[in-house]
Parts: structure tokens; C-alpha cells; sequence
């Protein structure tokens, strides 16, 4: 529960983290910190990267739990790299003072000025996401099977800036804390409530769902203009890439829409086809001056 | 002029290709094949690759010259390879039947039933892509600065889908004709007529571009919903991923267009700008049953 964990928050007693000077990647810290590039250790250790002053930034303001600060030894006089370490010190997270060498070893960027953060995951319960369905306009958007990381991120981004109040990534999904989708994302995976579940878990909450359940589908029937969607709160399922929905997850659904198209192009890519979606979804609720 | 080439191509005197086996990576066919994955000698030559048997069958079938054809030895007797080799011989293309080493050398899959056509590039005028603008629903999309390949090819594959008549590319932008561009666009390279000018050309050429100008920009005043889209001919203009568009060419728009956002996302990821305005634009004339 979300609640309970902030308040836990508060009265945690945060000891300010160390500040240590590393100058081989040799070194356990390092070669810890690089495995996080694989999927296999985020998933055992919980944790991501994230690199660039802006991506750290967003993460440490939007209350992401920091365990590790990176930066140059050489990038140490800026104002910027200062505050943020400064902040994320009081944080607990431990600051780490590196030499070009091994921030190249474990940046993707050739930038001596580039700053990684080591996050915690945050994962939401499905059960969770779906309460916060509660009126006209509240979307969760489903993710069943993406693979690629840059529509991943770009979806993600797409969903943010819809204000969509959740993302829910279905079956087996790329990771969004890889490199790749956080950067696509362009901070947006610090924005938005992420939770994950297999196929059989969503059809067995399907009944619990508190919304209109809508599907992108190639054989759908209904133009996904052709509903009100201000009527109330609606959980959107988009496909895997080249597969689209499972018939399971199609089968649960009360609408398979579809999006009109008028070319030789026979689909659109995903994020593009999720993008038009939510636009129309939330056509209703996004107005001029509220960005 | 169209029609004129087609004309010409009529009465062409086609030969024959020749069908020639090659197993060394240093044949000097093979090194200028493998030299178009780089964009000066695609410029130089007015060539590209474009790689896999849906992507080289398109291509042929919707009337793009190709050059050479090359397929694995051992893919020789797959019936669909036999069946584009004869037809893109009979269109005047070499066969090349390659070694799985040689064809590993020139492609980017790991796949040894992969095929790959050489291609000649074509561009309109913008001139003649401007006098495709005939009346309400037809778009011509310009991209000023395009810098990422992905988003270049989902891009012509959105501009496919909504049905535009074209589509513009302005200042330096990246090649439309690379690998990445041409997969991404998932086909609909071949689909689609393009062109390219500076941006000064673009600017001189204003007052001849007979369609309302508009152009998606974050200091936008206009809601992109808000304008009837279906009066006339539309001329869209969307930005550079970082810088959005020039204050030149937003200073020869009709209008600056904002999408309305929600989130704490400050913009969108380009391809899904531009799709989500397409689909706008052509809200009045994309039905059920068309596709």
C-alpha cells in the first residue's frame, strides 16, 4: 500500500551515505553496478540505472529510492552534479567518485560529464493499479508481450503525457528499467504506476476490473472512435508487436477496436497505434493550458 | 515527371540479368554492396539495400528498379527466392548466389533464408509533390531535420497508413534509405513518393504550396482538434526531435498547433506527434472497411 509505505518513509531513520573515491573497475562495487546492465541481475537485486543529470534528476524529485550517486571526480566542481549528490546523500545513497575510465565502464554515453543514479524498482500491485480506475476519463493501459525497449519507453512516455493513471505490463514483457526504455521514456517511468502480472492472472481478475475493458485489434470491429469514452473508466490492452493481443486476452475483452486506415500499410507500429488510442481515449479531458 | 518515366520504362529494352555465384567477401561486387550500408556511397550511387523477402517482393511489385538480387546458394531452391529471381532478372537485376559468409557480410540477420535487393532510389520534386495537393483530405507531411532512422521509418509508415500524398524532407536529415529507415518503415518506403529540400527552398517555395500550412510546435496557440481539417489540403509540418521545428519555417506556417497534454511528460516522442495529428487531419476520411 502506497500510503503505508510513504509513512514508513518518514519515520525511516535515513543515515547519509558514504562518499567513496573508485578508481578501477576492477573494483566489487563497479562490477556490481555494471551487471545491472542485464536483466538477470535487476531482477535479482531490485534495482536499475538511470544516467543523465535529467533522467537522476526527475527520479530523486518524484521520491525513487537512490542506493548509488555516479559522477566523474573530474565533474565534481559542478553546481549541478553537487546539489544532486548533495541531495541524494541525504538520501542514504552512497556517492561514488570515479575516474573517466570506469564511469566509461559503466556509462553507455562518451560524455566525462554524464551522472548515473542506481534506483530501486517500484512495482505496483495490479490490484492496486485497477483502484485507482474511479471516474470518467481514468485510464489503465495494458501491455501485453512488447518486446522492443524504445516502444516500451515511448509508450510509457505516450502514457504520461496522456495522463493515463497506470501502466500494467502483461506476460513476458521487456524490462522498462533497461537503459534503453528509460531513456525512451524520457523520464516518464518516474512519472507513472507500473505493475506487472502474467496472461492468467489478468483473466482472472478480469471480473474485479472496475472499467470498460477495450482491446487494439487488427480484426476488431468497432471504430475506436465510435465509443464514449468519457462515460467512465476504461482498461486498454494493446499486443505484442507482431502478434497483437492473445485470442485469451481478445476474448475478455468488451470492445476489439480498430483504428481506420486508408494506405497500403497494413498495421502501425505499436506505439504510434497506443498513441492514437489514448488521444482519443482522453480527447475529452486534454485541453489547451492545462499541460 | 510520372508519367512520362513510366512511359519510358515501357520501352525500355530490358535484358536479362545474369545470375553469377560469388564466395569470396573481397569480390569487388560484394565490397560495393556491402559500402551502401553507409550513406556517402548511397548518395554517390543513388542505391540502397533493402533486405528480407517481404521487403524486396514489395519493392518489385510496386515498380522500384532493382539493380541486383542476392540470396544464399543453399536458399536456391526455396520456392518464394526462385520465384522474386525470376522476376527481378527479368526486370534487368543480376542474381547474385552468395556463400552464407558472404551474404552474413552484407546483411544484418543472422538468418541464411534472408535476401537482399539493390534498389535505385527515388525522389519526386517537390514541386510535383506539392501538385498532389488536389483537394480536402490530402496531406503532404514535411519533417525538418528527422535525426533518428527509427523514427524516420515509423514515420513513413504512419504517413502510409493515414494515406498522405507524400512527404517532405527538409534540411539534413537522416536517410530515409538506410537499413533502419527502410525496416522501420515496415515496407511503406516503397509506398510512399518522397522528397527532399533545404529549408530555404522550402520557404522560397511557400507562396506556390497550394494547401493550408500548419505546423505542431510546443509554444503552439491552436489545439490541434480545433481546426476543420476537412476544408482543404493540408501541408503539416513536424519538427526536429530535440529542437522541434525552425523559427523560419514556424514563421511560414498558417498554424502553430499544440496537442494538449495532461501528464508531467513536457513533449512526445516525434512518430507519436505526428500520428496522433495524422490521424487528426484525417479524422474525416478514414472509415471502417477502406484499409
Amino acid at each position: 500500500d502506497r500510503r503505508m509505505k510513504s509513512e514508513n518513509d518518514q519515520n525511516r531513520d535515513i543515515r547519509p551515505g558514504h562518499v567513496k573515491e573508485i578508481t578501477s573497475t576492477a573494483n566489487p562495487v563497479i562490477k556490481s553496478i555494471r551487471a545491472l546492465s542485464m536483466k538477470k541481475y535487476r531482477d535479482e537485486e531490485g534495482l536499475f540505472l538511470a544516467e543523465g543529470m535529467k533522467l537522476v534528476t526527475d527520479a530523486v524529485l518524484n521520491g525513487w529510492r537512490i542506493r548509488t550517486f555516479i559522477h566523474a571526480k573530474s565533474a565534481a566542481t559542478n553546481e549541478n552534479v553537487q546539489q544532486v549528490a548533495a541531495k541524494a546523500r541525504a538520501l542514504g545513497a552512497d556517492i561514488l567518485e570515479v575516474n573517466e575510465k570506469v564511469l566509461g565502464a559503466i556509462s553507455r554515453r562518451d560524455n566525462p560529464q554524464t551522472v548515473i543514479g542506481v534506483f530501486e524498482q517500484a512495482w505496483t500491485e495490479p490490484a492496486d493499479l485497477f483502484l485507482r480506475l474511479t471516474g470518467p476519463g481514468d485510464i489503465i493501459l495494458g501491455l501485453d508481450r512488447v518486446r522492443d525497449p524504445g516502444n516500451l519507453g515511448t509508450i510509457i512516455r505516450t502514457a504520461d503525457a496522456v495522463g493515463a493513471k497506470g501502466i500494467l505490463l502483461i506476460g513476458e514483457t521487456t524490462d522498462p528499467f533497461s537503459l534503453e526504455a528509460t531513456r525512451a521514456s524520457m523520464g516518464s517511468i518516474f512519472n507513472i504506476a507500473l505493475g506487472r502480472c502474467s496472461e492468467a492472472d489478468l483473466i482472472d481478475a478480469r471480473s474485479a476490473i472496475p472499467a470498460r475493458v477495450a482491446g487494439t485489434h487488427l480484426e476488431g470491429a468497432v471504430d475506436y472512435r465510435s465509443i464514449d469514452w468519457s462515460a467512465g473508466p476504461v482498461f486498454l490492452m494493446m499486443g505484442n508487436e507482431q502478434q497483437g493481443l492473445t485470442d485469451k486476452l481478445a476474448g475478455v475483452c468488451d470492445d476489439l477496436l480498430l483504428i481506420p486506415m486508408a494506405g497500403r500499410a497494413d498495421s502501425l507500429n505499436l506505439a504510434v497505434a497506443t498513441g492514437v488510442t489514448l488521444f482519443e481515449m482522453r480527447r475529452g479531458f486534454l485541453e489547451m493550458g492545462e499541460g
